[in-house]
């Protein structure tokens, strides 16, 4: 889409080398780990009732990164946690994150997933709700076989706010009022938390100094601002192939998200006219993805987005620097620049 | 509808006198426990996120009759507990069920829910959805600050099991091959799992011995399969003012209930043709509700569904009896008969 020819030439020459290896080389710092991990989201799934397995099982094929449930086994490995209990703690966490994506693809109307038709056009609306809820209730019962009060509050808080998260999304959406602090407000809530809670989770069970899990907390916080701030750039930059998700959903959805809110602030007040039919009127004909492309391109939307990511990357980096030099700790740096990398 | 005279003589002379008030004796009982409770639930169920509180308005002047927070909160006020635990985690109880009652409500696409337009009408299915998931966090992070694990495991639990009998009655629906087995155990799942588990609560946090705590499980449970079976009888047999909800809302929706089930399996073949057009096809026209109830009333179907539940609610009864007398085990006993009462 000509969307890349547009980043600064700073940031790109920024681009640190094999930086898309860097989830595969946080999978190879806790490969055993994260195959037991694996193990325990399959078995966990499982229910008498058929429609469940069945439903996860989709799921499970559908795949995903795990990205949240490697956080959090690198951040008990770095943190010097020599246990098991890690492991379980990653599978909830991987629970409540496919409940809410199960969640919002039903609110979203979402008709792919990571590149496969999504749970809820296979098995319906109502499946992916109640599927959603058994998965949250069984990361509650996991985590209550774990016994830990302290990880029941972080991740039950998370829950909570992920909720609050979506729900101001939803309130913003088709408001082109919303200004930026709301918007990243909703990302921090809808994303951040959970990528927060699944680090902040690995100092606990390591019983580390509350420093550190402050730190592991900076860290989850900030590479999840990144990364949502690169998924809604994705959104109106990638190819449709390579995203595994249908291109131009946030648009057709009337989602407000930064590429928007900078190309609307930047807009003529002819282009305002058709920002405001295509996202608060949700009026929009056939070319009008296009155009809206055109303008995020005009504005340089997608490289003001980026810059932001980058930043919050760089703030999730600076935040490890209280622990001591490790592979692990390389492996979660890596991880930042990842997040923001996905797009170029 | 003329389906009352159908009942037994022997079931309504058995029907004791008052029961009416049987839920307001229980209120009389630990009147100031739960309007603590009712504003523990008022004020957690706040955010600072405005749709949250406005929908949960919403739900509190919809009311309900608080039913399973009140059989928390007698049920540990039988087993002797003298204090304030059990005000938040009838509240908890209170979240879990109202946060199922907004997802079923989606998933239903019901309009009505007690007598008032309902939050998914009113508010949208996704708002529905996302403060159903808040609530149900919400829940949890009470759960937590009350600190006990044993509490955390029983209601987990019951989320899981509830959220699997969801999809299990999703499974059955449009399927009249579902039998009588099939259908107890949805209803075990959906609404008898929280029923116990609330009485459960009560016996837990005053700490009494494992037997107490297994005969208020078979107290709940048995109350549960009665409420649900009376409330399935009720869509076919009540007043639309009366009910609070729409009459006939299970036979558009081609639910399998045990009335159903009933008249099907006693039915012509001519009438399995039109139940199984109805039922399993969703074929229906404007006259086909009231020959739906024709033909539920000529199998006496509400009666045997009543004389189901009326068997359940004596099983309760006697779940009691490990209790000494006493103003609470008196007030858990009507209720037992008030479940069935609201039909006659």
């Amino acid at each position: 889409m000509g969307v890349l020819a547009n980043l600064p030439e700073k940031l790109r020459a920024e681009t640190p080398p094999g930086h898309e290896d860097a989830l595969a080389r946080l999978v190879s710092l806790v490969a055993s780990d994260l195959a037991e991990c694996n193990r325990a989201i399959v078995a966990r799934m499982d229910s008498s009732v058929p429609l469940i397995p069945q439903l996860a099982a989709h799921l499970v094929a559908a795949g995903g990164k795990r990205i949240r449930p490697l956080l959090t086994l690198v951040s008990a490995r770095m943190c010097g946690y020599g246990g098991k209990r890690h492991v379980d703690l990653a599978a909830c966490v991987e629970f409540i994150h496919t409940a809410t994506l199960l969640h919002d693809d039903v609110v979203d109307e979402s008709l792919l997933r990571r590149g496969l038709a999504s749970a809820n056009a296979i098995f319906g609306n109502k499946a992916s709700v109640l599927v959603g809820d058994f998965l949250f209730a069984r990361a509650f019962q996991l985590m209550v076989s774990d016994g830990s009060l302290k990880v029941l509050d972080i991740l039950s808080r998370a829950a909570a706010t992920i909720a609050e998260g979506e729900v101001m999304q939803l309130a913003t959406q088709n408001d082109l009022s919303t200004n930026e602090t709301q918007y990243l407000d909703v990302i921090r809530g809808k994303t951040a938390a959970l990528f927060s809670a699944a680090c902040e989770v690995g100092a606990v069970v390591a019983e580390r100094p509350d420093a550190e899990a402050q730190a592991l907390v900076a860290y989850g916080t900030h590479i999840g601002m990144a990364f949502q701030l690169v998924d809604d750039a994705l959104d109106y930059a990638a190819d449709q192939a390579v995203l595994g998700k249908t291109v131009g959903d946030d648009f057709r959805e009337g989602k407000i998200t930064l590429p928007v809110l900078v190309a609307y602030a930047a807009g003529t007040e002819e282009e305002r006219v058709f920002w405001r039919r295509t996202i608060e009127d949700s009026e929009q004909t056939d070319a009008d993805l296009d155009r809206a492309f055109g303008l995020i391109e005009r504005y340089d939307a997608i490289g003001a987005t980026l810059r932001r990511a980058t930043v919050f990357a760089a703030d999730a980096q600076r935040a490890l620097r209280i622990f001591p030099p490790s592979a692990y700790r390389e492996g979660l740096e890596a991880v930042a620049d990842y997040t923001v990398s996905r797009l170029r």
